[in-house]
């Protein structure tokens, strides 16, 4: 079982309108609902890859049971969140018609009170303890401390378990102190840890602050990967249209599936660009198309990295 | 007690966010939930003013399940909603913390089915019973007959029961022919109804069309009311200004309370006028300043109007 970690859930839900004007009225003519939080995303990717999934993090309200409830009908994946008073967020992503273009509303997520992060830290340990890999994913919600994932890194590493980190800011920063196996920056929150802008010395100082392999996503260019195994670069066959929405997860969802089947890194690479790149093309956002992933698999370029940088 | 019936409930949702920018990714540092839909508006000023009042129409799904939560709250206010299959559609309404304005997303709400509004007529029946007076309040679902509220505003006249209508478009034209006791357009609403922009004549026409007393809103002018027993205008003392949502849902909790009261035309204006202002100054959009209300309230302008237009 891989365990995904997503402290602060929500329910993402997509409008569409005409054009958004600011200031005026607008009839929603589309309402699509869906179980967000990166971890959650990633979640979904590994369940419909075949692997079973467990999923814990906090839900509460009346959005977390509409959370719940939705993620009780994915087969593979196990609802193992812990409940909450608050009410889990919810996202709002506007995309226009006439653009295609996309503007997002994000809630700050509800307020957690430290007997609930109590009841995450026993779950949690529990469910490590049968997990073949963890995914620590996302923003900490009011009320966690900031060095929380940290102490999740920790206690993987106690228990033998393979633990991914995708953070960004100060979480990240001291998160990655605590040796996780892979972090999966993006190029600004690579810049934001290592002060650098220059994605292979970035990803070289990331490992050296703690990071056993740094696989770093640099949006249409691919990944860039330095491992103990070696450095790699990875890069999908052409650039691809469409949405980038969970992309990222879907890049995470492919690293973790690699690592348990123990494939070699460049196999590992191939399969978490083809799998972003299908999520990009999807008509739903989010969401992977199957028939371009096994078509972009045998695709994808990967190529030793041998700068001196 | 006086029935009001809102077909398309809502769950109000505020967002305060510093400045919307259309594609662009936004922190929404405030989350304000309440039970919306103009009925329910108005039931709520209702109550608020002493009276007790029976909220009906339809409400299903989680945020159905939130807007009956909060309303079994409000002392004075039985929930009579019928259940729905379909979810309680969201209103969000986007504040800029910079200029105060704000930008709305109304989703369209869920599909009746015919068994659904079978039921909600049966309720609607025996409600009609037991009531003093009815309103009719807001848009319809998809599903529901456009000539809806002609059926209704049937219902109460053959039970002798008051009806005042408040919607627009063809829903509204239907209904005027079914003879309400009061409507209360607005401005663009009357102009739709009647083809005419000027405020006298286009209410003297609408009141031609079956409507026995209409009561035009004319934004910050007031109100203009032309009746069986005597035409007025009715202003505020000075612009008020503020949030005008829900302003005119007050004015329709004031023409009510005023007619359970049987206070004279003029007294039922003032009420109406000095609610709807409080409203506009209320800091929460949708609630009124009761201070401001009373204060107001002696304030009010009526004047007969006795213009041969």
């Amino acid at each position: 079982m891989i365990l995904t970690v997503t402290l602060n859930t929500a329910l993402d839900i997509t409008y569409r309108v005409r054009s958004l004007q600011p200031h005026s009225s607008h009839r929603v003519s589309d309402v699509a609902e869906r179980p967000g939080g990166k971890g959650v995303n990633v979640a979904r990717v590994l369940a419909a890859l075949g692997h079973e999934v467990t999923v814990t993090g906090f839900a509460g309200g009346a959005t977390g049971e509409v959370v719940r409830d939705r993620l009780s009908a994915v087969p593979g994946l196990t609802d193992a969140l812990v409940p909450v008073a608050g009410a889990t967020r919810r996202t709002i992503a506007v995309a226009d018609e006439l653009t295609g273009d996309t503007t997002q509303l994000n809630e700050p997520g509800p307020g957690i009170e430290p007997a609930e992060w109590g009841a995450f830290l026993d779950r949690y340990e529990e469910l490590v303890a049968g997990a073949s890999a963890v995914a620590l994913c996302g923003s900490l919600p009011p009320g966690v401390p900031v060095g929380a994932y940290a102490g999740l890194v920790r206690t993987a590493r106690s228990a033998e378990v393979p633990v991914l980190l995708d953070t960004s800011g100060e979480p990240l920063r001291r998160g990655v102190a605590a040796r996780p196996d892979v972090i999966k920056p993006n190029a600004d929150e690579l810049a934001e840890l290592t002060g650098s802008h220059e994605p292979l010395r970035a990803t070289q100082d990331a490992r050296r602050r703690g990071a056993r392999a740094v696989v770093a996503s640099l949006g249409a260019a691919g990944l860039l990967a330095v491992t103990p195994e070696g450095r790699w670069r990875a890069a999908p066959p052409a650039a691809v249209r469409g949405n980038p929405t969970g992309a990222g997860d879907s890049a995470v969802a492919g690293l973790l599936s690699g690592l348990l089947e123990q494939l070699p890194w460049p196999d590992r690479l191939a399969r978490a660009v083809a799998l972003s790149a299908a999520t990009v093309r999807s008509a739903t956002a989010g969401e992977f198309d199957r028939t371009a992933y096994e078509e972009l698999l045998g695709r994808v370029a990967v190529s030793g990295e041998f700068s001196a940088a």
